[in-house]
C-alpha cells in the first residue's frame, strides 16, 4: 500500500504562502541584547535601516517577484512572540548569566511587532527602507535579509524537478559533512553558527546546525539564531554589532564627541552586560584608530571581534595592543566572524593556537555554500553580499568605514569627515568576502 | 504545528518484519525468460542451487542473525504473483515482441511459490541450498542473494543515528550522481541496471534506477529487475545465464555430449526467443573453447555477452570471431556486464566506439557502491562477491570454468575433466571483481 497522507498532500499544494520568518526569535541573538539596551537608553531615537546589495551584478529585483517579497515581509509583520518563546527568554541562562533580560523589557517585548517598510523596485534592485524608532527598525535587519536570500534560493530552484532537488541537497549535505570532518581535526576548536542572515533557507540552516551539533560535539558552542538555539537546544551566541557605534557616531554633535562615540557606547554596554558579552567590535571606523585611542578599561573586557580585517592580521593587531597594555592574551578571546570558511578557520586556528583563546562565528559559508551543487551547473544559488545597514539616526547620516574600504557605507562627504576624525586612511579596496 | 502522522509512526516502530522481497517480480528478467524454457523443456530436471561466498574474509553468519535470515526467506516463500503483475507480464511487449510469455506458462506461473530451502551455519558462513525441480529452485537465486546482501547492509547500519544515516545516503547520492554526470558525456551509451542481486537495498536500487532514468535519458535502456521495470516504467532487460549450459553439461552422458552442450542449449533458446534475446553468453567453460567449436548459425545471433574476461580483451576476441566468419561487427552487439564501473565503461566505450554496437549491464558498482560514504570510516557496507550457483543436476555435479579461474565452481575432479574436454587451461587466477 502506498500510504499518501491526503491532508498533507492537499496542504502542500494549496497553501498560499510558505512563510520564511515564522517567529520573531528567528533572528540573531545580539539583536535582542542590543534591543534591550536601545530600549533602555535610546527609546526616543529614530533610526533608518536600508538594504544594500554589494553584489551589484546580481539584479535581485529581476530574480524575485515584488509581490512575493511584500507577502513575506507582511507576514513577518504579523508574527508575535509566543508564550513559550517568552518563557524561554525569561527562564534561560545565557553565557551562564540567569535572567539576562529584565522583566520590564520582556513585558514590552511581548507585544512587539515589526514596523512598516518602504519598498520600491529601481533598475533591477530593490530599495528597501525601515524608518522609525530604533527599538523597532533594528529588528528588521535579520528577517529582511533572510527573506530576500531565501526568496533568491526559491527562485533559483523554481524549475528544478523533484529528483534534481534530491541530488542538489544530497551534494550540499555531502559537502557540508566534508567540512565538519575537517574541522573535527582541530581539537580545541570553538565554533558557532552565524549564518542566519545569509542562509539558503531556514530548513537548510537548521540542518547545518544539527550537523555541527552531531559532528563537532563540544566544539560547537551554539547558534546566533535564537529560534534554532531554542529548538535544537544549544546556546544562543552573540554580543553587539556595528549599529551601536554607527548610531552613536551619527548623533555626536561635534568631532570631539564623534571621536569618543565608539567608547561611550561600550561603557553603556558594560553597564548592561558582563562576562562573555564584553566583546569589543573595534572596526566600525577602523581598528587602528580604535586601538590608538582606546581607554585602558577596555583591557578588562573578555575579547575582541575583528570583523573586517584579514583574520590573522586583525588578530595580531589585537594581540599587540593587549601586550602593549601588559595583558597576557592567553586568557583573552578573539572572535573571528568575517567570511570564514574551513581553510581560513584552519589557518587562523593554527596561527593563534596556544597564544589566545579563539572562537569562530561561521556565516555564509556554513549556511549558504551551494557552489558546485547544481545538477546543471548553474550559479543562481551563489551567495551574494547583501546587508541591511543603518543609514541615518534622527535624520543625521550614518557612516561605517570598517577595515575594508569596500565595506564602507555612508555619503561621501561624511565618509571623508570620519576618515579625518578617526585618521583612518582609505586603503586599497579588497574584494568583499560574502 | 509538527504534523506527526501517528499511525505511520506506530507502524514504523511495531512492525515485525520489514520484508526485503515483496514481489516475485523482484528478480532478474532473464530468470523468467529461462524459466519459460525450463518449464517447457526440462520440467522433470532436478537442480540444486547453492550459496557461495567468494569473499571468505567476510563471515556472513557472524554479521547476520540466522533467525532474521529465516524470517526473510520464509516471507519470500509466502509471496505470490498478484493480478496486476500477471497482467503486466501478459500484456507487455519485451524488446518489441508482444506476448513473449505463452498463456500456458503464465497460467502455471500464477500459482508459483518459492520452494523449501536448507540452511545451516558453519564456521561463520551460511550453507544455503535449494533442492528440487529446476523450475522452482532457479527462482531462488536472485531473492536469496538480495535478501542476504540487504541483511548485511542493515546489520552494518544498525547502530547508526538518524543524522549519520542522512549523511551516508547524501554521500551515496552525490557519488552516484557524479557517475551519472560522467556517463552523460558518452553520447551513444546504452546502459541498463543489472544490480538486483548485489544491491545495498531495494529502495536504494530504486533510487539508482530513477537516477539513471532522470540523468541519462535515452541512454538508459532499462532494468534487469522486473518489478522496478514495471514500477518505474522502463524496459525489462536480460537474456540468459550460465545455469543453462551448466545444467546441460552436467546432464551430458559423455564427453562428446558435454562438448556440444553449450551449443545445444542455444539451439533450444533460439526456438523460444528471437531478436534481441539472441545474445550468447560464451564463457561458461571458457570463451576460447566456445568460439573454437562454435557452429556457423551463431553468426546470425544479435550479440555476445563476454562476462568474465576483461572487457576489452573479451570484446576483441568476439570481434575477431565475427570477422573470421565474414561478419561485419558494426551491426552486432557486445554486452558488457562483469564488474563494470565508470572507468571501465568509459574505456570500453571508447575502445569499441564505431566498431560494434555495445550495451552495458551495470551491477554492483551501480547498486552497492558505498565505499567512503560511512561517516565513521567503516567498511561494513563494502560489497562482497556472493553468488548462488547450480551445483548439481539430477544428482550429477555441475561445473563452471569461466574465463577467470577464480570464478570456477564445481568439484576438482569434474573441473579437471571439463578443462580437458573444453581444452581450457587453468590460467593464473585474477582477483574476482565484485
Amino acid at each position: 500500500m502506498v500510504a499518501t497522507d491526503i491532508a498533507t498532500r492537499v496542504w502542500n499544494h494549496t497553501f498560499k504562502l510558505d512563510p520564511i520568518v515564522r517567529s520573531l526569535l528567528d533572528t540573531d541573538f545580539y539583536k535582542l541584547l542590543m534591543l534591550q539596551m536601545i530600549w533602555g537608553l535610546h527609546a526616543e531615537t529614530d533610526v533608518t535601516f536600508s538594504l544594500i546589495n554589494r553584489t551589484k551584478s546580481v539584479r535581485i529585483a529581476d530574480e524575485i517577484d515584488e509581490g512575493e517579497l511584500r507577502a513575506q515581509l507582511d507576514h513577518a509583520r504579523s508574527v508575535r512572540l509566543t508564550k513559550r518563546e517568552m518563557i524561554w527568554l525569561a527562564g534561560n541562562s545565557f553565557y551562564g548569566s540567569a535572567q539576562i533580560f529584565r522583566p520590564a523589557f520582556l513585558e514590552w517585548l511581548e507585544n512587539f511587532a515589526l514596523p512598516e517598510y518602504e519598498l520600491r523596485r529601481v533598475d533591477g534592485q530593490f530599495e528597501l527602507f525601515f524608518h522609525g524608532p530604533w527599538t523597532h527598525t533594528t529588528m528588521w535587519e535579520i528577517p529582511a535579509l533572510a527573506v530576500i536570500n531565501e526568496l533568491r534560493s526559491r527562485a533559483a530552484l523554481r524549475d528544478y524537478g523533484r529528483f534534481e532537488l534530491d541530488v542538489l541537497y544530497a551534494r550540499a549535505k555531502a559537502k557540508m559533512w566534508e567540512k565538519v570532518e575537517r574541522l573535527r581535526r582541530l581539537p580545541a576548536l570553538r565554533i558557532s553558527d552565524f549564518g542566519t542572515r545569509r542562509r539558503h533557507s531556514f530548513l537548510w540552516q537548521r540542518w547545518c546546525v544539527e550537523a555541527l551539533k552531531e559532528g563537532l560535539g563540544e566544539s560547537f558552542i551554539g547558534s546566533s539564531n535564537v529560534l534554532l538555539a531554542m529548538e535544537t537546544d544549544v546556546e544562543a551566541i552573540g554580543t553587539n554589532a556595528h549599529e551601536l557605534p554607527m548610531v552613536m557616531a551619527a548623533l555626536a554633535p561635534d568631532d570631539a564627541a564623534l571621536r569618543q562615540a565608539p567608547y561611550a557606547i561600550l561603557k553603556d554596554w558594560q553597564s548592561y552586560y558582563g562576562g562573555n558579552l564584553l566583546v569589543v567590535l573595534p572596526d566600525a571606523f577602523g581598528t587602528e584608530a580604535f586601538l590608538r585611542n582606546a581607554p585602558d578599561w577596555l583591557t578588562g573586557w573578555t575579547g575582541f571581534r575583528p570583523d573586517s580585517a584579514p583574520p590573522i592580521e586583525g588578530g595580531e593587531r589585537i594581540l599587540a595592543w593587549w601586550k602593549a597594555h601588559g595583558i597576557d592574551p592567553s586568557d583573552k578571546l578573539l572572535v573571528f566572524s568575517d567570511g570564514m570558511d574551513v581553510e581560513g578557520i584552519e589557518a587562523t586556528y593554527r596561527h593563534f593556537e596556544g597564544r589566545s583563546r579563539m572562537s569562530f562565528g561561521w556565516g555564509t559559508n556554513l549556511t549558504n555554500d551551494f557552489r558546485d551543487t547544481e545538477p546543471h551547473g548553474g550559479a543562481g544559488l551563489d551567495a551574494i553580499s547583501l546587508v541591511c545597514k543603518v543609514v541615518s539616526a534622527n535624520g543625521r547620516p550614518a557612516v561605517k568605514l570598517s577595515d575594508n574600504p569596500a565595506k564602507a557605507t555612508g555619503n561621501p562627504a561624511e565618509i571623508e569627515r570620519y576618515r579625518r576624525v578617526f585618521d583612518t586612511p582609505a586603503n586599497i579596496p579588497r574584494l568583499v568576502r560574502v
